[in-house]
């Protein structure tokens, strides 16, 4: 009974790439190259299909929200937040841009030897004080451990296990004609304070992480009569990956402008100094929610009432026009086509 | 509405223990110590207290389990599995445990850059194998890539979430005197195959591991009407520790008797070769149940139809008597205690 193994030869090409590159984990067009062909390929399944930030399980009559993240950041410690918050944040979020009140969470850290015991310690504490603020348990874990010099300090995975409760289906596919895009604050700082800290850069003013668990928020949104279409939080790849994403799964063109999109001067000057576009870069606490039309005072009123949406903007619409392309109206007036990055952008950011 | 940091100081005595060591995972008391010091200290809960292979969630009516672990075993293929395999095993036999049917997985790969893309997709195609083979979905996941010598070619975490669909409660506190210790196989297998290929010993027959999804199997037994009080994989710190585990959440004493356990030959020579005990090694295929007595003859007779338990027998019982320890009937007549391992005995091993 033993199965066999695939006929099939790997679908990456190997002569292109013989090995896994940092890219492949960076947001953009490898990543997604590499899921799409490999793991969406072998995996195939109804459920995968859907290509959400985690999964929508059907457990006797239930819609139930699972999914998982591996957080690697470095340094461990930045202004703003630290890899234990920054993990419960990111599937806190992942769990709420599928609709779902997130309830209960894993905890499975791969440990090198010789970590000190006392920043183990500090890590767990503010993942702590991270699922309290967030309303989530952390209620099974793994502790492995690894030789020196075949890990870094510490890599935490944390899978979530949410509840769906209201009827909507909240999908890339879920878009339509006429819907507007909703931004929930300033992008770029949770990347920007993650460089700052790695190469040692120092500003007028300390540029602290967005980290924050947004599921509070979608709730008020949600419990508000909302009738969001799709949503995603602006994570690898920043907001013009999550952006191209959601347009390439449904099939509907959109369209943002550039002087709507609230960008920190601060964060705007470190990105130009170190060669990168506020784009995209990672946020840990930044979403865009599709909403009606109609629907668009509503929603930011209650954004905007939440201290995490307090700078809630709508910062562009999704139109019937082809071609099925994200486009940006720059500050200069011109129109520029929003792509996803090839290469990787930055390396070890969530 | 800043949260404040603990005022608590580190749990794990530091003058001690200043760094994470390898037997910090390595299933013993040093991981033990770690796992209820700092982070049963710092998340408790009422489903954490609970101390199983996972989590058991009342969601709306429906129990449900979830579990994580995270695989870092080395090498990454070995006589009779692979990383891949091994990851859907042990989370399918972790929700197997719990009593639950297992359902659907994440996949969370933390791949170092250089790894041949040929091995990430041989890797896959056998988790994708597995997978199919244990009747669950992978149906969420997520890709990190960290750089050149700060990993080790692959990590994989694998969450899971199962059903439960019976009215048992099978955890520690459940096991009664009177109760029967029944193992599904020889034990020590998983162990000795990957330290071979590790230190390149070769056997006159390759010792495959047991690595193994239990959980069609462990279905068998309660849809068979089997009122199973507990089960546990013997994973990491082999059977000794698990009924050691079991033996301190519950309050009874335990008595098995070495001449029932079964080990192939060959396994115990490379074990007295490499200076290992067969009761302290892991196996990924392997279980204990404890099972009233008046059901031991009906259990056996369903597991011995199953293919993964073609071997199982009765290893001991749960009496009454103190002290609440495990002891075993070694094969000279003597009594001999035992507990968990303090240090480290066999690293990366899953």
């Amino acid at each position: 009974m033993k199965p066999k193994p695939f006929a099939l030869s790997c679908p990456i090409p190997i002569d292109r790439y013989p090995t896994v590159t940092l890219a492949h984990g960076g947001g953009g067009k490898l990543m997604h190259q590499l899921i799409e062909s490999m793991f969406v390929t072998a995996f195939k399944n109804e459920i995968l299909e859907i290509r959400h930030d985690g999964a929508i399980l059907q457990l006797q009559g239930k819609r139930i929200a699972f999914t998982t993240d591996s957080y690697v950041v470095r340094p461990l410690f930045f202004p703003g937040g630290d890899i234990g918050s920054l993990a419960i944040h990111g599937t806190v979020n992942d769990l709420a841009m599928c609709g779902a009140r997130p309830l209960y969470l894993s905890a499975a850290f791969i440990i090198e030897e010789g970590l000190p015991m006392e920043t183990l310690w500090r890590i767990v504490q503010s993942m702590k004080i991270a699922a309290d603020a967030a309303g989530v348990q952390i209620v099974t874990g793994d502790t492995k451990v690894v030789d020196k010099g075949k890990g870094d300090g510490i890599f935490i995975n944390i899978a979530g296990v949410g509840i769906i409760e209201h009827d909507l289906k909240i999908s890339p596919q879920g878009i339509q004609p006429g819907d507007v895009i909703l931004l929930n604050g300033d992008i770029g700082r949770h990347s920007i304070s993650i460089m700052a800290e790695r190469e040692g850069l120092t500003f007028e003013t300390t540029i602290e992480s967005d980290s924050a668990p947004l599921a509070g928020l979608v709730q008020q949104l949600l419990r508000g009569g909302i009738h969001v279409h799709c949503m995603r939080d602006l994570t690898r790849g920043g907001l013009a990956s999550a952006l191209v994403e959601i347009v390439e799964a449904s099939d509907l063109h959109t369209e943002i402008n550039e002087n709507l999109i609230p960008v920190l001067e601060q964060v705007q000057g470190a990105c130009e100094m170190l060669g990168l576009d506020p784009l995209y870069v990672a946020n840990e606490g930044r979403f865009v929610a599709f909403v009606p039309a109609d629907q668009v005072d509503l929603a930011l009123r209650i954004m905007q009432s939440h201290p995490l949406g307090s700078a809630a903007c709508s910062i562009g619409i999704v139109s019937e026009s082809s071609p099925k392309l994200v486009t940006m109206k720059t500050r200069i007036g011109s129109n520029r086509i929003i792509d996803m990055l090839s290469g990787e952008q930055l390396p070890r950011i969530c």
